[in-house]
Formats: C-alpha cells, sequence, structure tokens
C-alpha cells in the first residue's frame, strides 16, 4: 500500500484508527475456549465487526509467541484473515545485524503478509535497512514511545538534543516518507508540535491511546498533517470493550465512537 | 544455572564458547535437505559435535520465524535437544511495554525453557523489567554491538558520555551481576577496558569474533575477570566450517580450537 493509497483510504472511511490485536488467550472471552483455535475465533469475529470503522490492524506478535508453535499458528492464520483493503502491521520490535535483520523481514514480509513492521533503532542503520529494502512495504521504526521507561534514555540529552529526536533525524536519512513510519505515543501529546517540524512528512504510528491514557484529541489536533499521517492504535480499548458474549458488538460500537471522533479531526 | 554455576561449568571445561546456532536453510549442507526437518538435523549434529568444547548455545530467533510456523517447531525442538549442562540463549533482542514483554518472557522462559535471553533497552525499564522477575533467568541487554550501525546511536555522545556507556550503568541498576549480563561486541576490543571499569562483575556475552572479525585473544585479555565473566559467541565461523558431509567433524575441530584458545586464557 502507497502513501497516496493509505491516505486516500483514511479519508474514504473517515478514520485513522488501527485496531490492535494484542489478543490473550486468558483475556478473551470464555465462551470461546473450547473452540479449536480461541484466539483466531476471537480475531476473526473482532476484525468482522470493526473492519469499516478502522483502517489498519496490528498484530503484536508477543501474545502469539507466548503460546508457541499454535500461537505463531494463530498468528498465521490471523494474518492472512485480514482484509488486503487494511493496512497490516507486524508489531516485533525486531533488529539485528544486517544478515539477521534480513531472516525477520523475510518472516514478516514473506512467509507472512503483512505491509509494515514495527524495529527498534537501538543497532544503528545496517540492522534497519533489510526491512527498508522490500517495495511497497513499510519500516515503522521506535521514535518516542508511550511507556513510563521512555524516560529512562529516549527522552535523555543526546549531542544537544534529545535521544528520540536523534533518532528520528537520522532515521529519516534511511528512507523516506513513502516506506518509513515513526512510533510516537500518544502519552506524550506535548512533545508532538516538536515532532512534527523533525518528521512533518511521515506517518507516525500512535499506541497509548485508551488503556495507556493518551488523548486522540490532543494528538490528532498536533499531528495532522496534509496526508493525514497518522494511524493511531487502541488495542485494549477496542478488543476488550466487553468481556462477555456481546464483545463483538462492543468492539464495534467502541471502534464506531473513535471513527466518529476522528472524522471530526479530519 | 546461577553465576556461581556458570563460572564453574567454564573453568571445568576450559571454555567460554557459545555456539551460535544461526541455522539458515539455503546454507546448511545439501545432504541433510531431504531429511524431515533439515535444520532441525543439522542443529542435532552440531550439537552433537561441539558440546565438549563449549558452554553455551545461542538460538538466533530469526533464522527460525523466518520459516513460519515449521520454522517455530525447528526452534522448540532445537531446545528441547539443547542439553541442560549448557547455558542456553534466546538470541530474540526483544524489548517492548511492560504488558508486551511480560508475553515475550512467557514464549522464551515459559513456552520454551531458555536460560537466558537478548533484550533491546532502547524503551527503558519497564520494558526490560517483567524478564528480570523470572526466578534463575538472565536478561542479556544490549550494549556495544559488533555491528558497524553502532556508531549511528551506540558511540555517540549522550549526556557527557557515550550513549552505550549511559546505557550499561543505568541498566545494571536494574539488575544484578547475577542476573543481568550485557551484549559487548568483540569487534570493539578497543572499549573492553572502559566497559570493564562500568561493569565489573557482569557477564558479557560477545559476539563478532570469526565471520565479522574480532579478536579473541584482544576481548578475553581486556574483559576476564574473577569469575570469567565472559561468553565468547562464534556462529558461522563454527557451524558453517564445512559445507559438505564433514560438517559434523569440522564443526568440532572449529570448536576445539576455540577451546584450546580459551584454555590459555583462562
Amino acid at each position: 500500500m502507497t502513501r497516496q493509497q493509505l491516505a486516500s483510504l483514511i479519508r474514504k472511511t473517515g478514520s485513522y484508527l488501527c485496531v490492535g490485536l494484542d489478543s490473550d488467550r486468558t483475556k478473551i472471552p470464555k465462551h470461546l475456549l473450547g473452540l479449536k483455535d480461541p484466539v483466531f475465533e476471537f480475531n476473526k469475529r473482532i476484525v468482522d465487526a470493526t473492519k469499516d470503522y478502522c483502517v489498519a490492524y496490528k498484530v503484536n506478535t508477543a501474545f502469539y509467541e507466548a503460546e508457541g508453535v499454535k500461537g505463531w499458528e494463530t498468528m498465521e492464520r490471523t494474518v492472512e484473515y485480514l482484509p488486503k483493503t487494511h493496512f497490516r502491521i507486524a508489531d516485533a520490535k525486531r533488529g539485528d545485524i544486517g544478515n539477521t535483520s534480513t531472516q525477520y523481514a523475510r518472516a514478516f514480509f514473506e512467509a507472512m503478509d503483512f505491509d509494515a513492521i514495527t524495529v527498534a533503532p537501538y543497532m544503528g542503520e545496517d540492522s534497519v535497512r533489510p526491512f527498508l529494502e522490500y517495495k511497497d512495504k513499510w519500516t515503522i521504526v521506535l521514535g518516542l514511545t508511550s511507556n513510563v521507561g521512555a524516560k529512562d534514555f529516549e527522552l535523555q540529552e543526546a549531542g544537544g538534543r534529545l535521544l528520540y529526536e536523534r533518532v528520528l533525524e537520522t532515521v529519516a536519512g534511511w528512507g523516506s516518507p513513502d516506506n518509513l513510519m515513526f512510533v510516537v505515543g500518544a502519552t506524550r501529546a506535548d512533545e508532538f508540535r516538536n515532532i512534527r517540524k523533525l518528521a512533518p512528512n511521515h506517518f507516525y504510528l500512535v499506541p497509548g491511546v485508551g488503556a495507556q491514557g493518551g488523548s486522540l484529541e490532543e494528538v490528532s489536533k498536533q499531528a495532522i498533517n496534509g496526508d493525514v499521517g497518522l494511524l493511531v492504535n487502541a488495542s485494549r480499548a477496542v478488543i476488550y470493550a466487553s468481556g462477555g458474549e456481546d464483545f463483538g458488538e462492543a468492539a464495534k460500537r467502541a471502534a464506531a465512537d473513535y471513527q466518529s471522533e476522528m472524522r471530526g479531526y479530519l
């Protein structure tokens, strides 16, 4: 999916919502547990319920790996089920020396057909480059994350700037707004105006709205650019909107509420 | 495995070699490809051939994920096959917000029985903490890596020091030398004396010897401490020592050569 296609999809849908499939076997409704692949069945119903209100899905690989081979199978089935009309993100936070990152790129862009993968920047350019080399695929590099640990390094001084600013500026030179996005957490809304100056044309993947407490309004007002430039993720606030048999209906309402609010900011 | 047990194992074996199972289907000897699980069969023979000359095995998760569900199955079989006498590392470079890192810890410490996992520090304390909370398990945090990309951030100035120095100092406070190690690349031998001052008692996992060009002698002379404090990894130089049917024998010779050199430094 190109940047123009993603921007058009957002305008058409009236939403820049990404639904995060952090699907945890211990948290999905109990009545699904008798089925053969409960987490897949849960994801399927969540996707069916929310697809008209969002433009992207984000699969958090940790929740699948925790279940071993069966979890990896569930992840593969889930990716296959995600509608090709939507932007499909592997939230994997990978990154290693070049020959190893090449293998991770194969895993998420070839063995599975994701459009994008999240990547950690610590190890530098050759750890990110193999992902960028895939045509029509996206690399989403961690900039400023939504968790409290962001203060430990990301928000520390590094060469006259903060480390995350240095990361944004440096990494922006490795790709273009057509194949590179940044993770910027919604819990740092006060930083967004500054961040837009550093990377004016890139899309941001924004976690931290919902369960983590970030404000959709603040983020949207400060970060939307001419191509929208924003994918706002909500995981728990949508997929666990109800823990009962009405979880699909509840997820649909939660996603529709986001869409309705987002329409106002577009 | 405790630090004392690891140090004893090293003294007894006369080796601090870690063999890296970066096993790539396209690089293993052709005669194995007709078997049901060629990469597992390759790993099995490598382990059988090298176990008397090394104290640790490191499974590079990327090479298994690249093969999808089948690769994940191969990884699980490989971990089960690794001798319990040896230190078993998942080289996974994971790290995410707390509730997600908890899932990664489950994946590598519960679904699979690794002794240790490598973790990226960028997202800060709450992304590392869930791994440290496992009793008798180890967290190996990236300090200064062996790749050229280390110059992009790790070797940049950050608050009056280099970023990797700040990472070592800060992360050392989150755990102890009994549950925390650091990755320090062998290609940075000139930095080792300085690094030993920052983290005098921690074990280092040292990649970069062999195919990447680091010097075992330099690293050993500068970094060995009272508990040895060093695991030196070799992957390609051991597992691909021969590409023919004698690959096991060649791996054995390569591992024995490392042991022989290491004995001299102990």
